[in-house]
């Protein structure tokens, strides 16, 4: 099946170019009866929209979401849910250089060879933009997280070479939002705002992990073998643009250690079986298992500089390419909220699926 | 849908417990034509069975390969080709004392929230026998990428806190399967070998990293924006039991570098656009662009030990637990093939997507 | 799945209520580099739209395409191609009446069963307004069925009563689109349109067949076994709003022949294979023969009559409805395009999907 | 995807060849905690199996199913549950003659045209013995329906020109399996059987019509737009070999009535609504409504005839054909429990996806 879809039962699909006239999404299979919370839909949206910061691009575009289908006196009907975000911004002739050049890591060398056209302008569909779409549906996931108590939240974990020492349970992540850099430790926080500063005047870019925590998931969820819970959630963040690596639990670290180390002991906890350590990451054979699910997500830096750089162009001829304008000197703080959209889908999704598992 | 399917053109489903009856796959979609060496699938199978040397776990098991269904005078036909792979070591009464005990880190406890039944003979559905159907699978893909001469390996980078030191293109892949630790570089092999007796000895196991490299593979393949090739390769291979991470191209050491430092500069190589480095990793915008694809694995140590362990049983009861028997003191060696087969399953399903994509 | 998607390849999601803002469809699949002939895809949908005689509804709707995202420079990226469709006339206060009664043969009652709330303005999603859609996506089918010269085309076969005596083969089916009704004989044409007109004048309505035809499809198209092209095809017209049966080739027809009657014998014909007669509708096995594919659609009369007529409301109170307004005295005429689109996506998608049948 | 599947939630993937080892099924999506009856399985295979009475082929096959994965202790584990059929009575040589030949509506050119290559030995995987295999998994479709109380039954109303003259309601349906035709009409079932025997004595074949009722449906089953209850039923059965039409409720008959003498009236009965008549067929905008859903599925004759027949081979060579050996001269006293099985797939599948209707 084409690739513009995610999710089995909760399933968007994504849509729209970054200079087309809009870009929106689809929901099909949001349950029936959801109030809908616009106010909540376009907070979601602001926390990732350009020129937020000055760590961020300065394009303007105000993304107000605008639901077309699917609601009716604010509930859903159970019909498939659109939503549009008109492209304001759209400023043709800055694009007109990229047509016939293959800008280095970025997907224009690769729409190319798989489909022969491409939409040059600002990267079309493969320009992050196409996130925007995934906040506006992963904040209709969230409402029906909420509805189970499930709370979602991710932060910047490092840029570069600076990150938070801590651990995320000594952390208070209700700081995320206090910074522009969305990270919970202010101090922290300002040393990844001053590098990205310091990148942003030498037109270059920089990279960092985003960590994101899935609190009060119940036990049950994922799709043995193949749909396993963390199997999706790495699926989920790994289409996420500029993304280049994912772990979960003691992740790659856990590597390092023993299974006597690393084994999760289960203990009891008034009625509840917990386990005493959660080097599993809330999930064991795949299936969450009612602890706190914990991940980290790797973002490369930027691929647009704003630095001379050699390329070849559509004939294949070497050239020298400089590019100006507005663009993110790290793209982690507005990533942020992607992360959680796309974990809000997984488990929204994974919630639905885990109706079945039972006669 | 449920979970045991992995693909869309080229679509496995595999089926079985770990004590049952047999084990299995059905591949649906295999193109006909296909010329099947069995030789070929059972060499792939001896790489991942157990009791290959001692520092495997002593389960005998021959894992021979039988079709019975998709091919014809040895040519696949178009049609659901079906393997079986009988368990023949099944000893009942071994597994009589798991009946009622959640084994920490696990996934006992978790198939029991989630189904309320669970067949406790040595993991049942939730066993890394399962990987024996995806390696037999894999093998029929690979004979696939053979004919577009994509070439496929996987080998052990880490063991614990032994690791490769050097970059895949230092090593000669063809040594990997010249020690039984099934790491290309042999001083480093001996190292990992020793470590992972130490563990054995100790009833202790360890984790550890492995790398998969893509040959030859054109550009084209992914389907933006969720069926990345990276994410779903992501997604295939924290499938995989006791999978924690995955990353691609510079993964998470690319989060330390500049976007000057990262991006990789296109060139010409006679008539072709390559790159001059590739912490692409032979991926942008979720399409290969015919440079390498490369990624790692991390494994976390396994969760069977013979040491005492605290845990609770079914009744929520806190219990000593020890186990016996015959285990993998580490995961690595045996995982090889599986991390080949899942990379492989990718690859070719992508390959007969990438049919559709130009009128 | 949610069932708001139809295809595997060439993969069509519809959204929108008729008394939104818009409805419309997303295409995912389509491949790049198709030439998008706008005044084309406007032709169709003024086929499908209302108003357009005296024997359709009176109700005014432009139907004006407008396409949003996957189009540039008048072609086709190979990303989602959404296509928008405004619903103009909305007149909210007429549905004030509906908003508490299930209409007999409609689908009040059993959308509010299901989902529990339901948009109540003129049947919401469960219109058929919603076929406009697809309307729009299968003239893009129809622009990709034209690069192998498939030619579709149906017409209204019989009204009530009165039906076409003449097989397909004895028709001029360029005489469809002569007249009001679409029936390619004139004289059966005129008969329809005054049994129509009758209805209409009794406020009473009337069903009748459409009959369906694919011209020059290639041998080899259709998945066996499930998906079998008969079997894709049947659940593309039973998805049409008020269609109660499908049959191809000999259809109902054909259980009356013996084997030696129905068989169709293969003859050459200069290099080819065809067959002699074709009661097997172009279709063996489930696999498209070359030869044409044809098939009958029976469509009940509209549900929404301008008599009085009993029923219940939401608290169960049986009550007496008396309808008003403009509606369709019969569906067919506005169906053709419908049952052609549908047949279109049908075609497109086995096209995609038979190229992965052989290595 | 590839055509070996069928259903979301409940799906089932068949395999196998019909002269191959074993034919079979692997059902994903069962909840777990079924108790599973292998009496009533095997029952159901007995239905469908060959050799029963007179009028079928005298084809020995025993049909035991053996379960190899899914199941333990007798119940299901909510793991994939595979069934296995093994292919005793397979005679390699009579086929033979086969190898080069196209015999007239067999599906013998069309997998030619597709694959370029096929299992000649009694069609392969295009013989209706796959079928079998969905007998079994209905059977286990069935299982599930009984917890909800939902009863299934289907019967043969037409062979050739011998019809059942009333109506269902007016039938006492647990006759259905009293007589070999599989008709609760008596008289009715003497009739076919004696035209069907004449046919066999010929060398001939005959086709008919199977009727399909589904009691005590919940209202509520059904995903409009695309998967209506009634498209994914009408796609069922046209994917049973030889199967030509589908009509539910007033079908191709319900073409001559008007509006005002088809429409449903709504009324109370006890606390429930349901329908004065049942011309929707218990379904109205594609959602099951609580009344009866009942259904018609055409079947052709049999292709196989033992009479001379003109064809053409893979050469293109015209040649004369005479069929040996034991067949079938009517497959509908065998289609019944296939048509059965289908629609307890179809059921199954919308009871587990309607549980995410509403949140």
């Amino acid at each position: 099946m084409p690739g513009n879809s995610f999710g089995q039962l909760f399933r968007i699909t994504t849509f729209g170019e970054s200079h087309g006239e809009a870009i929106g999404v689809v929901i099909d299979g949001c349950p029936a009866g959801l109030k809908i919370e616009m106010d909540f839909i376009q907070q979601e949206m602001d926390r990732r929209k350009p020129g937020q910061s000055f760590i961020t691009t300065q394009r303007k575009e105000s993304d107000r979401v605008k639901i077309i289908s699917g609601v009716f006196n604010g509930k859903t009907l159970g019909t498939p849910l659109t939503m549009l975000i008109e492209n304001k911004e759209v400023r043709e002739k800055d694009y007109e250089n990229l047509k016939s050049t293959f800008r280095p890591s970025h997907a224009d060398y690769t729409y190319h060879a798989k489909y022969g056209i491409r939409d040059y302008r600002g990267g079309g569909r493969s320009s992050a933009r196409e996130t925007a779409a995934r906040v506006a549906a992963g904040a209709v996931a969230k409402m029906i997280l909420k509805k189970w108590k499930i709370a979602l939240l991710a932060f910047v974990s490092a840029v570069g070479n600076v990150s938070l020492k801590k651990d995320y349970r000594q952390l208070n992540l209700k700081l995320t939002e206090k910074n522009i850099v969305r990270c919970p430790d202010r101090e922290t926080a300002e040393k990844m705002i001053a590098l990205i500063d310091k990148m942003r005047r030498n037109g270059n870019t920089v990279g960092g992990k985003i960590t994101g925590i899935i609190q009060n998931c119940p036990a049950g969820l994922g799709e043995p073998v193949f749909d396993k819970l963390q199997a999706n959630l790495a699926k989920a963040m790994l289409s996420i643009n500029a993304a280049h690596g994912f772990e979960y639990g003691s992740g790659f670290a856990g590597t390092l250690m023993t299974g006597s180390e690393h084994n999760d002991e289960f203990i009891r906890k008034g009625s509840k079986i917990i386990t005493r350590t959660n080097n599993s990451g809330g999930i064991q054979g795949g299936i969450s298992n009612g602890m706190d699910i914990y991940f980290n997500v790797a973002f490369k830096p930027v691929a647009t500089l704003l630095q001379k750089q050699k390329t070849v162009n559509v004939s294949g001829k070497e050239i020298t390419l400089h590019m100006k304008g507005r663009h993110d000197p790290c793209v982690l703080p507005r990533a942020v909220p992607v992360v959680e959209a796309m974990a809000a889908l997984v488990i929204a999704d994974h919630l639905l699926q885990s109706k079945s598992s039972k006669i």
